[in-house]
């Protein structure tokens, strides 16, 4: 399957494509016939290269002289600290500077490939190669609906969007805080949080991180869901963290990374960068401390645990440099993503960057104009994980339901661009020629069109092509408005994933003795 | 500066970089510093193949079967069949049949690369090569807005639209009929449209099409602008006709090409097909059509008149098989754009497809989510000219003034995308890096960032970046709200740029000539 981009890109297994109508058959009305149930989007088409071998080599030469001359600070993290002077790295105060080409060869036990385990494992996704993950957004503190407007995020809020992502086809991985659920203590919802992820999905989910707590918990829970054993070999959480760019990992961060890694669990490390604050306003000059960062990142989980998996991951927008806002949807930041994920193919690694990002307080021209260039410039980069693919508004303060269903539609819409061009006798459509004759003004009614149509192309639900008049007489509702209904029933006509009683009743009895053996604290 | 990808694309005058600083701070508060003024946007990243050269010969083949057993028609024109008699293809009834590799040795002549000249020569803009040249909404009947709603075009909507593509930096090319004027007789409305193409507008313009009378009188009144010899040797109209999908052409098609052709004018003839009625519902089979239809119109032109101008262009879209609906921005359309761009660029002729096109009645989520989709896959993999670019929807029915100026900005991000990632000391940013130390936790006060904050990156106007609660404040206005603020201003700020007083009265005395020499037709 993960046959890769160029020239050969095109070939698909011959039984690829009856496979394809006949999904396109059994899931009619559902967003997307390109996928295999349960599993992710495959790229089919070349990855776009934006730079040259000659411009790449450049940013990560750069990206040495960083790592050589500039440094890179670990804070209040002595274990981190030890285990990069114990690799060979030059430590001083809590700045470690690495030869050149160190970092890389530190880099090199990581996987190119890995699985992702779901407690499905119909669920299960692949990070890397032509594989494609999309997850929807993280770490709102805010939701947004059009019948009860924008709002602080709760855990009935986290079920019912960790419900929605359950229900969409184009969507293949829990974010680790679909929405900040504010009415449990700040100490103890990651434990509800993960629950969610379990209760209400059986896709791949994301550790909590930022806290031995959180780390540790997140763990446990795994460990009574998947196994002990299990989970020491196989990926079922993946850690999403934040550099403190410009070069900064504060031990928050290592911590986390640590914990996971020694457990054999998924990092993800990411430089998270508004260029101009975090990193210089130049794109080159962020691609190349992005690179620094983020490989400095893998080799601490390399020298923690070798072969333990990891995602190279590149959060990178822009600023409007006037007033300090961060954009997103940008021109620039399409650059660089479009950038990262060939510097992420270079060294071997499955490569996060992307999303449906956006400034804009609603679900509107504005928001899906820059939400659709930033997903679709990083897919066809060759993003192996988009983070941030449904719901994001505000810079990420907010998720929208209308936002997420809509958002939604495009990445099974992503998925059938990714699948790329057919060929074969039937896609050639010879006989449909043959057919037209003195009488024919369109094949219509041809028996090749005939044969095709209920499976030819994708089938979105929610965009609308109504005539004038028909739209009008149905109420003339813009795409947000019918949006609403859309998640509304999706919600009311939602029927959970089953989860094992057992497994349930262990994680309730972890949870409630967990958050019993400490104070709540609200900070 | 950036010279990447393909050799000859980048090949940038030395001077451009710092042009473009310059442009920047002059121009500040416009759509984009990226653009030298009054030309077009030039391509400087890689164009995206998606298809293998294998494939591309498939389809190749595939259209040359076409053209050798199937035939196009070419109906009621005698003309046409004695051109393609005399040039040794086999006429059958009103069928044109030709040998394999015929077609595309007779479209051997066609320029790569041609200018189409405007009015003010500061306007120019080049076709071809790594040139991208944007143009709006072509042929609307109706026109939008918040204040007025949907309603039939007039000629003062005409006039308006005009200006405000002349306002736009991201566009660079009139379409034929920006919007239909239908408060002019239609036999007399063509004299109008291009009046206000040349009054309005100094960019470069679209004749007027499907008829001897509007083909020769777009003439007369270029010849009245330019110059009769100016005319023979320059490209200085762009005639825009469709082919009658499937393989056949009609004669009002084929009697404007040869009159455009025969005057050294550019001709661009375009398969206007939604998949499943004017071509088979499958992709490959549509390219393989389009090929064969686009190059044997290319071959007529060469046949009149041998090296003159002419962009291989296709239309191509999907529609919802089960409603008949035309459907935009869909994956497959984008798959086919993606493929057609790559067709023409394999027989070095410059190439339109793509647009911002979608079925949404509004300038919502759906309309940019389509539009932005739809330009962005199309500039990526390498059009040169982009019609229907701002302002288009319901399928090309309506244009929007709120829709016009929400595109046109993404044409100027667009515009900044293509010019793709600088390389030098200024964009790696060492000395950011160097001012790096202990008590820095961002960039944002650094030299650097100083040196560059004013130029760093493209500046949306439309696009809001405000906090929710700034935003709230001043009115919670959405992008389609903010739109319409935009297009008032635009238009109330904007001067009509000279013409030659002399030239004006002579157009007008044309028009008036012609306009009582005969009696008027509204049908």
């Amino acid at each position: 399957m993960t046959r890769d981009p160029l020239p050969s890109s095109v070939d698909m297994p011959k039984s690829r494509r009856s496979d394809r109508r006949r999904l396109g058959r059994e899931r009619s009305g559902q967003h997307s016939p390109a996928r295999t149930p349960g599993s992710n989007i495959v790229r089919n088409i070349p990855a776009y290269g934006i730079l040259s071998d000659d411009r790449l080599s450049e940013i990560e030469e750069h990206a040495d002289w960083i790592l050589c001359e500039v440094g890179i600070r670990f804070q209040d993290d002595p274990d981190a600290l030890r285990i990069f002077t114990d690799a060979g790295a030059t430590v001083d105060g809590d700045r470690v500077r690495f030869d050149r080409g160190h970092v890389k060869e530190l880099c090199a036990t990581a996987p190119e490939v890995f699985t992702m385990h779901a407690r499905n494992p119909m669920r299960n996704v692949t990070m890397g190669a032509n594989h494609v993950v999309l997850a929807p957004c993280d770490c709102a503190p805010f939701v947004t609906d059009l019948d009860n407007g924008r709002r602080y995020g709760t855990l009935a809020d986290h079920h019912n969007l960790t419900r929605l992502l359950q229900s969409a086809p184009g969507l293949h991985h829990n974010p680790a805080i679909i929405c900040e659920p504010s009415d449990v203590p700040v100490n103890k919802r990651h434990l509800d949080m993960l629950y969610s992820q379990f209760r209400y999905s059986d896709k791949p989910v994301m550790g909590l991180v930022n806290s031995e707590q959180r780390a540790e918990d997140s763990l446990s829970m795994a460990r009574i869901v998947f196994g002990e054993e299990f989970l020491d070999t196989h990926a079922v959480l993946l850690a999403g963290t934040a550099v403190q760019s410009p070069l900064t990992f504060n031990v928050e961060t290592t911590d986390t990374i640590r914990r996971y890694a020694a457990a054999g669990q998924a990092n993800m490390i990411t430089p998270f960068i508004v260029m101009g604050a975090m990193s210089p306003t130049t794109i080159a000059g962020t691609l190349a401390q992005a690179h620094a960062e983020a490989m400095t990142g893998i080799a601490l989980t390399q020298l923690v645990r070798s072969g333990s998996p990891v995602v190279y991951s590149v959060f990178a927008t822009t600023m409007d440099l006037r007033s300090g806002a961060a954009t997103y949807g940008t021109p620039e930041s399409s650059l660089a993503n479009m950038a990262i994920a060939q510097m992420a193919r270079r060294v071997k690694l499955p490569v996060r960057c992307g999303g449906q990002l956006t400034s804009s307080k609603v679900a509107d021209a504005q928001a899906l104009q820059e939400s659709t260039s930033t997903l679709e410039s990083a897919a066809l980069a060759g993003a192996n994980y988009i983070l941030q693919a449904a719901g994001w508004l505000e810079g990420g303060l907010t998720i929208g339901y209308e936002k997420f269903v809509i958002d939604a539609e495009r990445c099974s819409a992503l998925g059938r661009i990714l699948q790329g061009i057919e060929f074969d006798d039937n896609e050639m459509a010879r006989e449909a020629f043959i057919d037209i004759d003195e009488n024919t003004s369109n094949l219509l009614g041809s028996r090749h069109t005939m044969a095709n149509y209920a499976t030819a192309n994708f089938n979105a639900e929610l965009a609308n092509s109504e005539s004038f008049e028909q739209w009008t007489e149905n109420g003339a509702l813009d795409t947000e408005t019918r949006a609403r209904d859309t998640w509304k029933r999706l919600l009311s006509e939602h029927e959970d994933p089953e989860l094992d009683a057992g497994t349930e009743e262990e994680l309730r009895a972890f949870i409630e003795a967990r958050k019993s053996s400490y104070d709540d604290s609200w900070y």
